[in-house]
């Protein structure tokens, strides 16, 4: 069932687990199939290397298990509040990169240094509240999702494509499970960056509105003239 | 002679020597099998390539060689006297992983500032007070394995396995050979986002007890639901 | 056309993502054929691995494309103008390296710390003013182009082969694009030692002028006597 | 010529180039034949990858061309300086590995703050004064070798096997190229665990000196007990 679903998350686990984000089981991507309303997600920690396509786990949006002979990643309830908030997205992906976690834990959004940033996010990467107690002792994963959720009042989910779980660490998302881990990869990037830039000049400003909004239409929407034109 | 116990103490030490965590020589692993009371361990300045299987040096609990044509590491009576502590591990890991050993040399403990931390260590990552004169000029490896049990007075080592030697550095432990390699790689991950997050934020508190205690509950104890069911 | 400026463009792309400076498809670098005028660049946006020689795009100085099937680099704008403001060069290399990228965005210049630096640079690594409103709403890639040659006035670009753009990042050159790529390591280097000298000693002077000359001359000029004599 | 000393530096060379402390050409490996006092050390400017071991220069106690269709490095005369001042010594190596040549721009010595630099090195790692200006004019690497000499007065070359170049960039000696190499690598680990340590806890002090003696004599000289005996 859903074939082609479990390879593109499969392939997409294995280039997470490449990237360099992740060690040992920590981290998971998922895909949805928005026709059935079905996501598929990695195995709870089985390690990347002893996964076949065929393992992925195929739960439904109230989280209910679809098919498979594995548990799901236990961070499936926040994966799928996302795809019920977010329905342009068509995957998402959770690393404990360093310098992401980094900020996470700080309890700091990235602010935009740059046009690395800014060709990929628009706006300083968000970061949600912490979860208040009973949050955690019960439905946590759930409630993961849902500060998430709650920080992206009034924002695009593909225009920020990326949140900072205050003292955990990032998701990231995108069309496709492979657009939710090349994500994951740009934000390290982006918050190493910042990381290093704040430290030699502390009182760093954002770079320029307008230059932020230039790199981001470049890349994104209907001006955008980065890439190949996607009818070639 | 025990040949199943020197082979997963080999593979453990090929995988610390891989996981980037050591240069040259540095760090080893053991294994203890308990009902012989015999610790088996990488010898002592032979390189991680050089090294066989059969190689693998097996000692008795009062550090006396049982089996093997090569000296056993130097650091054997501090993995002993971790062995006859901590009656519920199995494997002991060393290494002088770059950030670890910074808190060891700054002589700080690692607070909990994440849930990566949270996953694997119940509490700060404890640190030994500093040896004396004495306990240094005689019996040094020793004394090394007196002041870690020392520090864990009232600890649970299975559910903190790991501790920093002050001015030293790291080590790790599990119920197999193979566990204390993976504590080191998570420990390593942990001393550097740590590290990082202080940077960003250098008053940062630690998370919440209850966002600790559900995040280690998650993955230990009887109400463990991250990962596969064991009797699958 | 061209078939060996291609191959050498190719080829410098290829190392150049290689070298750990890049991820994705961030970065380019580009090649010219100084007889014709023509400019031969990366592809916008493809994956490395997926160009081949032949994708290699050309265009002429005012940028209009020559010869090509997939679209230039975004960038290609800010490499011409390079190309015709300094006739010496012959290869551009763009990157979004780390350690480079922290000083564009915390707009700082490096200044010459040591001898690796000295042997590169003649100079502190510059920086560029940042574009204003209208000059990122009208021809951005260009402009960029204009900015970094407004701050080469009086300035040799290949004894300094190498600018920080403000909130951006670094643009390298050379006489070649395998120069161009190699520049773009050694600025990397002499950006992460610089990052971590001022940590260490905050008020850090640069080192001595007559040392910074005795390198660079070691190396470039016709007093230079590193390396092997090219007659050979 | 001297086949097996030329096989033995230009191995190290090799290794050199795969441990990740140079990049591109920089850096160098040399060793000595003490009875024909002659030196053989890497040709300049080469790329590693294209070294045979036929490719490396000998050359003399006064620098002087004995075999070779290459140019020797243009640091051999600061490592023939180092052979003859120090005769106990068979090999030099030099990189401008990132954290030891962060030190050595910062112009600080590196404290022992811990264990690790405690079994390579007896003491701090010392730091040359700065060549003046008639220094640089003539005879620049000669000038390099003397002011390492200088500051050993009184400094035993085999049990502080290192120095930090001021403004420049760290040698490592020992008794064969082989050895010399591998402290390059532990004196780059020891650079970077004191850098963050300091970042840690900015007032930090050296470990106890019995505790430095300690970890020194485990590993060197007739006390030693580190490693597999000799005679085996």
């Amino acid at each position: 069932m859903l074939a082609e679903l479990k390879e593109s998350v499969w392939k997409a686990n294995l280039d997470l687990a490449r990237s360099g984000l992740v060690i040992l089981t920590f981290g998971n991507v998922s895909g949805i199939d928005r026709r059935r309303g079905i996501v598929a997600i990695k195995p709870s920690g089985v390690p990347y290397d002893a996964i076949k396509a065929d393992d992925i786990v195929l739960v439904d949006l109230e989280g209910g298990l679809v098919e498979g002979w594995l548990s799901p990643s236990s961070d499936t309830p926040t994966h799928v509040e996302l795809y019920k908030a977010f329905p342009e997205i068509g995957g998402v992906a959770h690393a404990h990169s360093a310098y992401a976690t980094m900020f996470a834990q700080a309890k700091r959004e990235i602010p935009c240094y740059g046009t690395t940033h800014a060709d990929q996010f628009h706006g300083p990467v968000p970061l949600t509240r912490l979860l208040v107690e009973p949050e955690i002792a019960q439905a946590y994963e759930r409630n993961t999702g849902r500060v998430i959720v709650e920080r992206f009042a009034g924002l695009d989910p593909l225009e920020l494509p990326a949140v900072l779980v205050a003292g955990h660490g990032p998701f990231t998302w995108g069309r496709t499970p492979a657009e939710a881990v090349e994500t994951a990869l740009v934000l390290e990037q982006v918050a190493h960056t910042a990381f290093g830039s704040v430290i030699i000049e502390p009182r760093l400003a954002p770079v320029d509105a307008c230059l932020q909004e230039k790199h981001f239409r470049r890349k994104h929407g209907p001006d955008a003239y980065y890439g190949q034109k996607k009818e070639k």
